[in-house]
């Protein structure tokens, strides 16, 4: 029933103009052929295992001492590492904006001067938009959404109005709908030492609330549970998973078998019960003889929270995390596996979470919009072909504001924020901070007075940027009528 | 030649007391029987590649984005990681001689006011101490010493009056020597655009100075094919190979083929001309046959050199550098290798540069004194059978005095130092600073309010390690005599 509300929707809103109806009617017609069609059996599954807050340094094959992550280091060995892989904001709602459209958040209306979207929003996802699931969906993919959504929570923004045939999951972060219990001192204590019935989240399938609150110790697990069913379900048929994990994002909570398990707390614990899933997710692959017809890809939305201390991730030698445009808040530790098909190794070109918009569709021969703005490259070449990538630059908004600007290796930030100071302090930079990341990847030394050349090159790219930029009303912004 | 001269100063001088002297007439009659005969060909090959100033997140396989250290993943990928391995001391010298004698600087004089050995130093490695060479060559190795040695540069403080049958290195550090160059306006200067000549850093070959200024360009290319030829003369019998690369020490240098080839910089480029040369050692164990008979260990004498800006390294989450005693400062990347024989994994367990006398010794059949204190641990159960590591205990000694002790998990810090902020300030804690490294690997929480039970045990360590504790003429300090 989902699956055709959501085509009958994506004939209606997909593109504008009578040029792209003509082709979304051609689409149209190819949907039926397509679906399993000898042609599809070239089409590849797409996997997207996004984690919440995870910071660049948690992973051990990413340095992280004390976290085991066989799965994940494993996956690395056998895919491509890659050290230079950026979110399209350094909070939830933005990022994930970014991932699912490949455009940029000031683009699709997805940021604002509310930072996310709350339980009290009125905003989401725009019909307007494309979302990578309509996009596979036109070439008979079955989609689903597992995890947090954190696009809208009302019924025309679910993920079964995006293009996903179902979903399972939470509509925004985890520590919203706050319940105030009496027994609990306050929110940094109900933080440290949390219990899921403090947060009155809600668990939905489809456009049903199913649990509330949602029984948060168990929700990695059942995520898990969830995926492998659908793997397993829609084996002989073009599939598109999109896992997104609403841990470690605070408050943390881990399924029994992971309890006091890992040298690294509850942190550990957690990250190390998303490794198990990771592994579940590929094993389930492996064994349904689908590895060598998946890209698997593994990221998270931004960077770690570290006011939250040893609740916080870390973003390993990157600087700062969560919140911030410095490297550690929009970097992410970020795998792409599969087998025989990607070439194992590191890759240190750009890659970006908007990126895997078009590289699904190239992957999966679905035409992606074409009436706007697309901020995300095919990484084809680079995952298959060991060519350099594609992504010359990386454009790091915080709310509606550019903060900083990277092209090739060099950084110029317009204006800074730590949050690692809990110091909530903005500081405007004219002529900018400028690094080299490859030579400096902590961003510690400025060296802009010795590059004005580097600096003129980068304003270039901004005036390019921003001569074509429309803005569309903030989502996160709207109120309701008074 | 040194290999007779290095037999006799064995038997002079390797154990005091009459029990031990019988002892190593029965074992020195054992090495004519050992050499060649089949059960030397049970032995083990060990070799050490030894870094200098190398940071804990400065390769691929511990988290650099930007450093490509291809052999060295592929090393961790076959062998064991070992995230929570230490060096004996934070600077060169003392370092050096823990790994070397199997103890703490402060038991065999290597520690003192001044930090290191200079080369107006007149002290060095005693006769009385034992080391791992010489236990080795007990069971009819050969031993060669390549790279960096700084445990003496008078002639017999040499390798070749150590145990080893040859040297070629330098004696100490490659920024010693300064030749004021006239033109250069000053050491920070050179340490930033390096030319060999400004230091005038002797070249030897065991005890003869065969190139001076050293040209440090192709130093470590030169190590690397004398390792290389090492191995291939002495594939017929079991051996042990020290290579101490003098890099990443600054002044940097690389040869041509790595000039200008790593997204790092000129940092970079040492480091993967440094991985390259661990591809040539593998790569050579393997063709020669020996990959299934050798045990090798990557690691380095201590943390980075933050000072110098991009010319040092980055320890990646850890906190701090070299000169310290925070775990930036001596904690390392190390990677144990040896296929078929070491299962390949991740290890959290503590280790030590120390451990690696008893444990070569354990693998060679050898003795290793039993008149003295040793502070290392035999690794073996952790190496082979996956069993928990034996050493619980960690003693951070900075100069003369006991900075910190780790105890588990714990580590209390008494006294800390920072050369992170250029800040050359000491401050004493009392009660001590606590920290649990699993849950705390950057050390930002002191968590000692909570956990007196804790810092008790920890002093009670410090009562029985000081109770026992000898601490001889510092060689470090000693004058020539006026």
């Amino acid at each position: 029933m989902n699956k055709k509300k959501g085509s009958t929707i994506l004939a209606n809103r997909r593109f504008s103009g009578s040029l792209t109806l003509a082709i979304v009617l051609f689409v149209s017609i190819l949907i039926n052929s397509c679906t399993n069609s000898p042609e599809s059996a070239g089409q590849p599954n797409i996997v997207i295992i996004f984690c919440d807050d995870l910071g660049y340094g948690d992973l051990g094959t990413f340095g992280h001492p004390t976290i085991r992550t066989p799965n994940l280091d494993k996956m690395a060995e056998e895919g491509q590492k890659w050290t230079n892989f950026y979110v399209g904001a350094s909070v939830c709602t933005p990022s994930r904006a970014a991932l699912i459209t490949g455009r940029l958040p000031i683009r699709n209306g997805m940021c604002g001067n509310r930072r996310v979207l709350f339980p009290n929003s009125i905003g989401g996802l725009q019909d307007s938009e494309v979302t990578i699931a309509e996009a596979l969906k036109t070439r008979g993919y079955s989609t689903t959404c597992v995890g947090k959504w954190h696009l809208g929570h009302l019924p025309e923004y679910l993920p079964t109005n995006h293009g996903f045939d179902s979903y399972f999951g939470i509509p925004y972060s985890n520590d919203m709908d706050w319940a105030k219990p009496d027994n609990v001192k306050d929110w940094k204590h109900a933080m440290k030492e949390p219990e899921y019935e403090y947060w009155n989240v809600p668990l939905m399938r489809n456009e049903e609330i199913i649990e509330r609150p949602a029984v948060q110790t168990t929700i990695t697990k059942r995520y898990t549970e969830e995926s492998v069913k659908f793997i397993r379900e829609n084996k002989d048929q073009p599939f598109f998973l999109y896992l997104a994990h609403n841990l470690p994002h605070v408050p943390l909570f881990t399924s029994e078998a992971f309890q006091d398990t890992s040298l690294r707390g509850l942190y550990g614990d957690v990250i190390e019960e998303i490794d198990w899933s990771v592994g579940q997710v590929l094993e389930t692959l492996r064994t349904e003889g689908l590895a060598e017809n998946t890209m698997v890809v593994f990221t998270s939305d931004n960077g770690p929270w570290l006011v939250y201390d040893q609740h916080g991730g870390s973003a390993g030698l990157l600087r700062d995390g969560k919140g911030t445009t410095w490297e550690g808040g929009m970097r992410e530790p970020t795998i792409f596996w599969w087998p025989g098909r990607i070439q194992p190794g590191v890759v240190t070109d750009m890659g970006s979470t908007m990126d895997l918009f078009p590289t699904a569709c190239i992957l999966a021969g679905a035409d992606f919009p074409t009436d706007r703005i697309m901020d995300g490259v095919d990484l084809s070449q680079t995952l298959f072909n060991e060519e350099p990538g594609l992504r010359q630059t990386m454009f790091y908004y915080r709310r509606t504001e550019l903060y900083a600007v990277r092209l090739g290796m060099y950084k110029a930030h317009f204006i800074t924020k730590t949050v690692y100071t809990k110091n909530d302090t903005l500081i405007h930079h004219d002529p900018p901070l400028l690094f080299h990341l490859g030579e400096d990847p902590s961003e510690k030394y400025n060296i802009a007075e010795d590059h004005p050349d580097v600096i003129a090159d980068i304003m270039q790219e901004v005036e390019r940027h921003q001569a074509e930029l429309v803005i569309p009303e903030s989502q996160l912004d709207r109120k309701k009528p008074q």
